[in-house]
């Protein structure tokens, strides 16, 4: 029997969770008896729109910082990032009294730009050929600013600390409902599906994970599908939080944990978000609202029981609502 | 010594309670670091905008019908209301089987009058001179509904079982939080405050209760310094839960037992409503920022120490946002 290489473990979790718990927060998990009726399942919000900087990537920002000894600490730390990454590790560096290089489309909302200058952070544009830069133009600037000022590249997604870090979210909703026969996370680049798997195959193997993403940027369902990664070209998706592909970390993890990988439809995401404002009373961004979108679009079986569903983030601009 | 007399005590609050708790949600506490840098003190929201209906209204409407001998019951309840009221009756009566009857002004809002519909409730449009209908418009039309059908009258406000019913709203606070320093609630006809002041008089005798309204619609204000009823007339505000005027009723209570009431700007309200939506990531409606606005014009003292703030209802309308 081939043992498989598993660059993160659920030890891994388990020190990260000990690691960030005194810097972040720790979301409730909200239900909503009429979300129940509408799907017929038992749904358990995991809110990490409640989550510092409003998303669950605090989590892998705070767990690379921490885990760097204070001298290369001190130099800062870069990442790439369509926004939210951006505001969760300008947040966690300010924090921990530390700089945070971000390198940025210029596309980005004007929300998370925001948020970025009021963490402190500092901006780079990346010079993209496109109107989303590859993951190629994301590395040249990141390399760049790792040049310049000798900080630490942390990818968003494709590093074993990000990974570790977002796999704490699953970790404290497995905890809080140990009896979930179902968790829904939405897939971009896989850090925070590809950890919800670690945390829900070490402590629920029985539980299954399946990952949802927008019709509009399937390249986790093509992956998985053809057993190699498949490279996201043009996605034009709503969910601007899932733009992304997969790494080359995070897909192995995932085609080995993840039940499934479903897709929705970009109107079923603006429904999903819309109602769940209307229903349960809070803010979720369009990333957040796809595996809502999956129920909606009966991409879960109705059968599905109890069922986990991380809402992601709620960064949204309320200048600029899609609905 | 003259006894005051009450109209509700304490034990009438936890009769209610007990009660209403299997029909109604337990809305849980959130709190806010970045509000309470921002406002120098520790704040503790009660999340009524996640309860049933979305409003802390179901809490007077279920211990209403809940009170009634059952050949009572069954020929339903009649209530007149700008909307929240009309939805917690609504849904109140559905879910205990019976039927509901809303005297409601035209000018109610689009999406309060969807969910009087979808919770079943038959709507009354009350016939005004002006475009918001006086108490006596609204009295008028509540009885010709009783006398057609021989449902029960439950007043919005004036009435010791709707006070009862809110006072748990504070009551659930309290026991949660039992040493604030102040509690504020937003205060319009003077049910929710009025059950704020029984349930902090007998719970926390040392809570200061402050209640707070808008500028627009400063009845309470005028009626507690001219120490009598001062009818609201022509109120212009944006906070449409608290154009009423106090009742014969509420007006005593608050009077004995709230600290004071201060008054905020339109502009603090809609400011107030939507740096609650930004930071907080949940949907409050302008009702519910009325004490947030008072925060926010450092209407409260800066030394409050730690606040408990009633964020009474969470019902807007996606489609004609004020900002």
């Amino acid at each position: 029997m081939i043992e498989h290489y598993e660059p993160v473990g659920i030890e891994d979790v388990r020190a990260a969770h000990q690691r960030i718990s005194p810097h972040i927060h720790r979301p409730p998990i909200l239900t909503s008896g009429s979300l129940d009726t509408a799907f017929g399942c038992q749904l358990f919000f995991k809110c990490e729109n409640f989550q510092k900087s409003g998303v669950f990537k605090v989590r892998g920002a705070f767990n690379a910082l921490l885990s760097l000894p204070a001298e290369e600490r001190a130099l800062g730390i870069a990442t790439s990032s369509s926004g939210n990454q951006a505001a969760a590790v300008s947040l966690a560096a300010q924090a921990l009294g530390t700089s945070a290089y971000i390198a940025m489309p210029k596309i980005a909302l004007k929300s998370k730009v925001a948020a970025v200058e009021r963490y402190g952070g500092n901006i780079v544009w990346v010079e993209s050929v496109g109107q989303v830069p590859t993951s190629g133009e994301y590395d040249a600037t990141a390399e760049a600013i790792r040049e310049r000022t000798g900080a630490t590249l942390v990818h968003p997604y494709d590093d074993p600390r990000t990974i570790a870090g977002q796999a704490t979210c699953a970790l404290e909703m497995l905890e809080d409902c140990p009896d979930l026969d179902v968790v829904l996370a939405p897939v971009g680049g896989g850090g925070l599906l590809s950890g919800t798997c670690l945390s829900s195959a070490a402590l629920a193997p029985a539980t299954r994970v399946i990952g949802c993403e927008p019709e509009m940027a399937d390249d986790a369902q093509r992956s998985l599908r053809q057993g190699k990664i498949v490279p996201q070209t043009d996605p034009r998706t709503i969910a601007d939080g899932l733009r992304t592909s997969l790494g080359e970390l995070t897909f192995p993890i995932i085609a080995r944990h993840a039940a499934d990988i479903v897709t929705v439809s970009e109107e079923a995401i603006l429904m999903a978000m819309r109602h769940v404002w209307e229903t349960m009373k809070i803010i979720i961004e369009p990333s957040a609202a796809v595996p809502v979108a999956a129920l909606l679009e009966g991409r879960i079986p109705a059968d599905a029981g109890k069922v986990g569903v991380i809402l992601s983030g709620g960064n949204v601009d309320l200048d600029s609502l899609p609905f």
